[in-house]
């Protein structure tokens, strides 16, 4: 089968024989992936990766234990937990320490004509929601996250900052949950995205207001996104940091212990919730695919991904 | 009347009239100051403070509007709120945006003869409560607010880094609350005083535990030390900043994400709770006084306050 290979910086293509299916796991055929800023990072040597990237994904299901799961258009929880630890038994299989996950953690990913994921992964995609816009899943399952994570009174202000696909994907994801979201970025054309669903939105040229907001989610990635996001953060209030890691972003502690903020770090969550708000329709989410590639042309997909400014590029089977 | 004066990095003290006393204020006399380490801060040029330093401070009243206070003993929360902000009305006037700071931000200190304060500030001590004892109101409020901050559920675990004297204290201060702490620290002398109270105590020579409480409080002032509050805290549990804040130390916030933690700056706390602990007698406070000076020796007081592992130094009205 073909899959896609990083190594040393380099996206290439492969052939190799398709992975055995362990007992309890499905072998899944790719049908549509999403490249997320966690391949670009593995691409540039995140964990010391080499191996098949991948964890965003929509798959059908081309083998299981159980015949009623073949034939199924699923995604998949990515990380792969141990299921007997204290974490797995609170249902935080995300933190087990002795997980494996997706296309990231010593487990191969999604962009190759087939890979596996045990069965208790995965989610049935209802018939309406389509390829395009369940293959948002696992980013919008981040975004959920930060629901989790912070109790936010009903329509409580709340600032983003960064309209990168994540900033994007929390500006709507609040939104739809009923917050009043200002959503500030550097472009126009992103941020209209985020317009659509009634985020109030703000292009960024002067200085950002300051100790104005209780609830502040920084998706910028940035060191000064950050500290930007530090300074916006009333006394007493919030900070969400909501970024891929890979830049190992610093923070000066001073004015955080001045002004008591909470900094709530926020990683990935969980896909029922994602899912079903997809299938709600609430999200804008064609608007977030600047380009679609054959699985075979990986390669051009994570140049134009990692192309500055570049939305949601997909990867599809042959 | 005699102050202590802090310019250009040294201690100095200087005849200066006594302070005019405002409509709402009251004229303090000072009987015992405490040296903390801000104070030792602000001598190494925090806030570019030049002035009267001292907010740690037991007084007795030498004139007010109303003759009831006049001979009272008491402490002062060290805020000068604007009592008309939205911070003041939620009695939050330790965050006011227009606060002046006894002995820190534009309000002359408490280590002089006299000095004043609003006294809405002022909180009598009650009569069974030593100076020595009451002088530890401020830091007391410190350790306190963590407990305003953070909802522990009753008999948590808390791990506390570092032995300074705010670290015995919030170590003294969750333990009277009933939590199960566990002090880390470098000096087995200073760690005995919070066994006193029934603390654990840890010699740090080794590695630490991993990702193993759920709540840390790192009161270590270092970046090293909050790195390792960081390591040994478990994924999704939470992690209280607590120390003075000129070092300006960084945190690296990648562990933070993947692990999502929660992240607690604290500051200054309220007095009430802060002396109502003192007086029930269940903190250990005389084994925290390293030294005591006559005002008239304030230079040698910060001298020896500057002197690694010394814990409180005292100043005393001559």
């Amino acid at each position: 089968m073909k899959t896609t290979w990083i190594e040393n910086g380099e996206v290439s293509l492969r052939d190799v024989p398709p992975p055995a299916r362990p007992g309890g796991s499905a072998l899944l055929r790719l049908i549509t992936g999403g490249i997320c800023n966690t391949d670009l990072e593995l691409q540039r040597g995140y964990y010391g990766f080499s191996g098949v990237p991948g964890h965003e994904f929509v798959a059908e299901v081309a083998a299981a234990d159980d015949p009623a799961w073949v034939g199924a258009r699923v995604v998949g929880e990515i990380n792969l937990a141990c299921g007997k630890c204290d974490w797995c038994a609170r249902d935080l299989g995300r933190h087990c320490p002795h997980r494996t996950v997706l296309g990231i953690v010593r487990h191969p990913g999604a962009f190759a004509d087939f890979f596996t994921l045990p069965v208790e992964n995965l989610r049935r995609i209802p018939q309406h929601v389509s390829n395009d816009h369940a293959v948002f899943t696992e980013p919008v399952a981040a975004a959920c996250e930060i629901l989790e994570q912070v109790p936010f009174p009903p329509g409580s202000d709340v600032a983003v900052l960064g309209d990168g696909k994540l900033g994007l994907l929390i500006a709507q994801v609040l939104a739809a949950h009923g917050l009043r979201v200002c959503l500030f970025g550097r472009h126009a054309d992103k941020l209209s995205v985020a317009a659509l669903v009634g985020v109030q939105t703000e292009v960024v040229s002067g200085p950002l207001p300051e100790a104005t907001f209780r609830y502040v989610v920084d998706a910028t990635g940035s060191a000064e996104g950050l500290a930007q996001a530090v300074r916006m953060t009333e006394p007493r209030g919030t900070l969400i940091m909501k970024s891929t890691v890979s830049s190992h972003v610093a923070v000066d502690t001073a004015p955080i212990i001045v002004n008591e903020l909470t900094l709530v770090g926020s990683r990935c969550g969980r896909f029922d919730p994602a899912l079903a708000l997809i299938a709600s329709g609430k999200l804008h989410l064609d608007e977030m695919i600047a380009g679609r590639y054959p699985l075979s042309a990986a390669p051009e997909a994570f140049a134009h991904a990692a192309t500055r400014g570049t939305l949601k590029v997909l990867l599809t089977a042959a």
